[in-house]
């Protein structure tokens, strides 16, 4: 296997203007591709904005599988040759909305991930996802998908891991609050922890831009099978690209010592 | 609630050499108690050392639970009326081996946990244990406990909060490895995870001393409630007491928003 070049370009969308992410988004993919990127990862509800002040704002703005913004991404993704991973605001059926990720190949082929585990006032917003992270075999490796706060269920990141993952890509929006002075911020920590304890490759994409009175952590990181980042990992509440070479056969080496294997050193029948 | 005034003692075991890890053991109990501590963590295998040659060395000198160590970790428990949590190599049936950990009440009481998930030779030494993480209801807390490579396993951390721990104790030894400067160790981190996505608080108690070529982290560390450290945190491969005044109360509030509960947000039967 040979490295992947992953991009995080964390920017700032505006709510509720569609179009105004829609170009960000196209600026940000061109961007990654000319920087020979296979993958590039933006962050959650790219299309759309986050700070919603209802669900009808939010399904005013939501798009199907079809609509404008997936449409354009899926014709970045075939020009540029790349992997898109990015957020948006998805139309469901019977007026109900998902907090959504895509995953575009080269080929067209979609891939959608529904956020399993709602933030905040989220609840009041979108329904929640039943299906488990997808596993989507590329023609770079084996890569999965979540979103923000589901990276804080250990046992969701675990099955991403099970399922083979060699990477997974996590569109968030974190939203910035206090911690102690020179502490790395316990998103990251937390990104770091899932990566380590399942020796897979992790690229979070969060955001920046202050919207409606919420402030970011600005915290993008691409970290290593080890749990160490390889780009950003520090509070930097300004638009930045993290660019990382990803080996990812190291993923494939669950080992960490002759007798211990992070996969098989798990006893299910007592968990 | 009040604080709960904990210590961890990083100290230098010597391997196979009991009379002075006993000595060293008491010690430093007794210094712990002379700083007000309710609760002392000493390191993983605290009475025999870690770096056995082979089974035969180590059943020589393991203990059951009548032993001199738990004797006398019994009788100053009681002297001092401090809680003791320590690890020891324990003599099971049939000339069976684990390694276990004590946490000892001032009224006597013994809770006994036998490590469940075995870090590279120990499993050509020691029985893994098949119970759970013990919650011990404490005059002064609920506080669970585990040991070293437990840790890396998050199902496992899980079920210590799950039951109801506002402290986990975890004796450990962590061996040294490589690592990218200025990277705080992964060891310490996914503490700082578990701690975080639990909302708990965690005491891991490492030790120093080279013993047969083994160099260790020394990276003791308590960590509160929000997954940031209260004290230690750095590799520092020397002796070292680390004092944390705990909230516990903050452990028994799970919210991280007003729409979000660490626990009732976990969705189990998706797992």
């Amino acid at each position: 296997m040979n490295t992947l070049r992953v991009v995080c370009h964390q920017l700032a969308p505006r709510i509720a203007d569609v179009e105004h992410n829609r170009a960000l988004s196209a600026e940000a993919i061109r961007g990654a591709a000319a920087l020979g990127a296979q993958v590039v990862v933006l962050p959650e509800l790219m299309q759309s904005g986050y700070v919603f002040n209802d669900r009808h704002e939010a399904l005013a703005v939501s798009e199907d599988l079809d609509g404008p913004t997936l449409t354009l991404w899926k014709a970045l993704a075939s020009e540029l040759g790349i992997i898109v991973v990015a957020g948006f605001c998805e139309r469901l059926d019977a007026g109900r909305l998902a907090n959504s990720a895509a995953l575009i190949e080269p080929d067209g082929r979609l891939t959608v991930y529904r956020k399993a585990h709602l933030w905040g006032r989220e609840k009041l917003i979108f329904t929640p996802g039943n299906e488990p992270p997808p596993l989507v075999e590329t023609a770079v490796g084996r890569i999965a998908m979540m979103i923000c706060y589901d990276l804080e269920l250990p046992e969701w990141v675990r099955l991403a891991a099970l399922a083979g993952a060699d990477l997974l890509c996590a569109p968030v929006n974190w939203p910035d609050g206090p911690r102690p002075a020179d502490e790395r911020p316990a998103e990251i920590v937390r990104v770091q922890a899932n990566a380590a304890v399942n020796r897979m490759f992790i690229a979070a994409c969060d955001r920046h831009g202050e919207e409606r009175g919420v402030n970011w952590v600005g915290g993008s990181v691409i970290v290593d099978a080890d749990g160490y980042p390889l780009a950003g990992a520090v509070s930097h509440q300004k638009e930045q690209r993290l660019v990382a070479d990803l080996p990812l056969a190291q993923a494939r080496d669950k080992f960490i010592s002759e007798h211990n294997h992070v996969h098989q050193d798990r006893r299910p029948v007592l968990y």
